[in-house]
């Protein structure tokens, strides 16, 4: 297959020089590591599907990728050496955008922060963003549902797409991209490959929503006696207004690691509190209330009352900038002070204030001398839940503790009705717990579908439910 | 099959006699008959399930129902009285209801004006409505994925949905009430439930998202050149405020006929215009500008400048209502005069106001003595597009002429990449076209989901895609 794959689409589109390939066969955190004889580069919708369909005429696997940055090990190849690495990378441009209609038609492989630049350049913004912006890409995006920290008002990718371009496991092309408002045709195919993380076929391009440019920010500092307070600000502040964009709750302790490990930052307020939030507020228009003096306005009342400890709101670009450098560094900040396993998990809304504090305590029971805690999108009902080694902990803790204290964490998130995934996927490393701990619903509609499309199981092969 | 039922769920749940099932065996516009020899009203989830089951072991095809409000004949059963009639019009409970959490969890029987109440008694919204109101079904509204006047603002019933309880076909429950904001255990379910017509499991409940109540409304008239002049208002109007909820175009021969036909109706300009639009602003706290004026202050620089020909602001509740009382009785008005095609279609919506006249006229053309217009959402690329019989038609116009006539408006909006199905579905009546005008890839992934979650096909048969 390398040879006829070479001769048809030469070698601009099929790399099968190792030194080339080497990069791309391990996660960005180097915990998961594959082999592949060839990584394929195609430049266009047509050579996707004509590779597709040369993949599925000789039952070759495909391992698709975009900036690598998957947190579940979702775009590394097996081990084995049996499937080819099919990188969307090439596929870059932009192919149309929009003020007027809202819209911009992207390529699988253009680059998030890039997508922010054409879409300031024309008035208008693309409002997901997160961590990996200057190397994540729109197919991953869309592949994995991905989420950030602008969910609480735009929602996750999957409330940004208003279509998809996909070649389909057969190498047949669906073109979604007339991103009709209204289309009863049946089954949503666009929204059966958000989220389906490569193995229903290969994304190649999307119609995306944007949203009008900020006109103003404002980012507040909250200290907080506990998580249900912070909740209760949340609620209160968008019973009054559409222009909370972020809300990220931050624990003491993990303020405290940040201050220690991260040169250069300070806490934001003066007195200790056990929680922190972060709050982002945001105008789109003149019209709009300046976003510090809706801030000032709703917030005075909390402080009043005592719901909120204290308060401030940053004064400058640079200031909102260092509140954010915080919530940014918490994950740096804990690695630097030891290991941790680290879970991205979801509960209804209004069940995790208590869920935060409580499976915190359960876990420091089972696991004697951890420290477990939670920050993150507490809007969203998704929180990062770390459990930290022990000061005194033995240098193969990772590995001898992970697997149980993650059984754990994920029996505790089940058990709560909750998602052992809430925006990073189940990848290969979340794909045993997926198996363990599903309904037999989910399991029977997951495999049924896969199968149904995927008859080979050549989409992304060890991955999700393959 | 039909003994077991009985006595496992009693008279209540399963009924057999004839004069009671008849109602539920035709369509409500008479157009699509059925026969079935037993009713199932089950009155829990449970029941459902094990009813399910039940129908999956005995290979018994089961037709779900809610209000039976469908245009394209998907809740009536199959002819030769195969399949049994699934009611969830007992499931009717409202579970729960939280201001606070913007959510409502409502049983897949429950009427959506009874929703509406329900909202507007906690101080909330559930914004989607349409002309059934009164008798269709949350459940029908999701498996429809149902669009309605109000889409523009808040999206088809798609958008809305939170989670879904639904049963599979192979009797297992699928339990997405949770309504996890974010959650990537791989392929979405509730998504794929969305839309899906009965075809691929029994929805028996959901989590709706609502939205705060509305403090006011205020409802403009227009008269413009020609359908561009009006997505050039909605543009413009777009691009100032979010609070434009309703755009709808009406073409001067429909408010004609309504003037001719309705008794009470009358035009709500003085002069003549080629085309018309109604607009709905709405606010829904007292810090938005008051509706009346927003729509003052936006629409006259478009008066101005000529882009808008004449326009009014509903005066009182009451002309607002006439105002909407003339869009909702175009197609009343149109039954009056004669027969017609009629025909739920949507195009990208910056290719509409072209597709309306170039389409009219292509029809027009090919059959001779007809008058075809279209009206509607058309901010959401979404028409009606009706032909009407000339005024020598022969009485067998409809029989002899309507799918040549549908073929062509067909071909003409598949040629302009839009879908045959905008709001209504596919169910019988658009089953033949789907499968005659679906690209391969779409054919393949209906059908491949369909016959893998419902291998024996025994859910909604002869709908959609069965």
């Amino acid at each position: 297959m390398l040879s006829i794959l070479a001769e048809r689409f030469g070698p601009k589109s099929v790399i099968t020089d190792a030194d080339t390939i080497e990069p791309w066969l391990t996660d960005w955190r180097g915990r998961f590591h594959g082999a592949s004889p060839a990584l394929l580069a195609p430049g266009s919708t047509e050579e996707v599907a004509a590779m597709v369909a040369l993949a599925a005429e000789h039952g070759v696997p495909l391992t698709p990728q975009g900036g690598n940055t998957s947190m579940v090990g979702g775009a590394t190849p097996p081990e084995d050496g049996s499937a080819l690495i099919l990188s969307l990378r090439r596929m870059n441009r932009l192919r149309s955008i929009s003020a007027e209609a809202g819209l911009a038609v992207a390529e699988a492989g253009m680059i998030l922060a890039n997508l922010h630049a054409s879409a300031d350049g024309v008035g208008m913004r693309f409002p997901l963003t997160l961590g990996s912006r200057g190397s994540c890409t729109i197919g991953g995006l869309i592949a994995t549902n991905a989420g950030g920290t602008q969910v609480l008002r735009f929602g996750t990718m999957r409330a940004l797409v208003a279509g998809v371009e996909a070649v389909l496991p057969d190498g047949s092309v669906h073109d979604g991209l007339g991103a009709l408002k209204k289309d009863n045709r049946g089954y949503s195919i666009d929204q059966l490959l958000v989220g389906s993380e490569g193995t229903l076929g290969i994304i190649t391009a999307a119609s995306l929503r944007l949203v009008p440019a900020l006109t103003g920010r404002a980012v507040a500092w909250l200290g907080l006696k506990d998580p249900q307070a912070a909740l209760d600000v949340l609620r209160m502040l968008e019973g009054q207004t559409k222009a909370i964009e972020g809300f990220e709750i931050v624990p003491g302790d993990s303020l405290a690691l940040v201050l220690e490990h991260i040169p250069g930052t300070r806490s934001p307020l003066d007195g200790q509190h056990p929680w922190h939030a972060l709050i982002e507020a945001t105008a789109s228009s003149d019209r709009d209330e300046p976003p510090a003096a809706l801030l000032e306005r709703l917030l005075a009342p909390a402080l009043e009352r005592g719901l909120v400890k204290d308060a401030v709101i940053a004064a400058s670009e640079a200031q909102a900038e260092a509140f954010w450098r915080i919530r940014d560094s918490i994950s740096e900040a804990e690695r630097a002070s030891g290991p941790a396993t680290q879970h991205d998990i979801s509960v209804p809304v209004a069940d995790m204030p208590r869920f935060m504090v409580e499976a915190a305590k359960e876990v420091e029971a089972a696991f004697p001398g951890v420290r477990a805690s939670a920050f993150g999108h507490l809007g969203d009902g998704n929180v990062h839940f770390h459990v930290r080694a022990g000061s005194r902990a033995s240098v193969d803790w990772y590995e001898r503790e992970a697997p149980a204290i993650t059984r754990l964490v994920d029996d505790l998130v089940t058990a709560a009705s909750g998602s052992i995934s809430a925006e990073h996927g189940i990848g290969q490393m979340k794909k045993a717990e997926l198996e363990r701990l599903s309904s037999p619903s989910r399991l029977f509609a997951l495999k049924a579908i896969k199968h149904a499309l995927d008859p080979q199981d050549l989409m992304n092969p060890g991955k999700l439910i393959g």
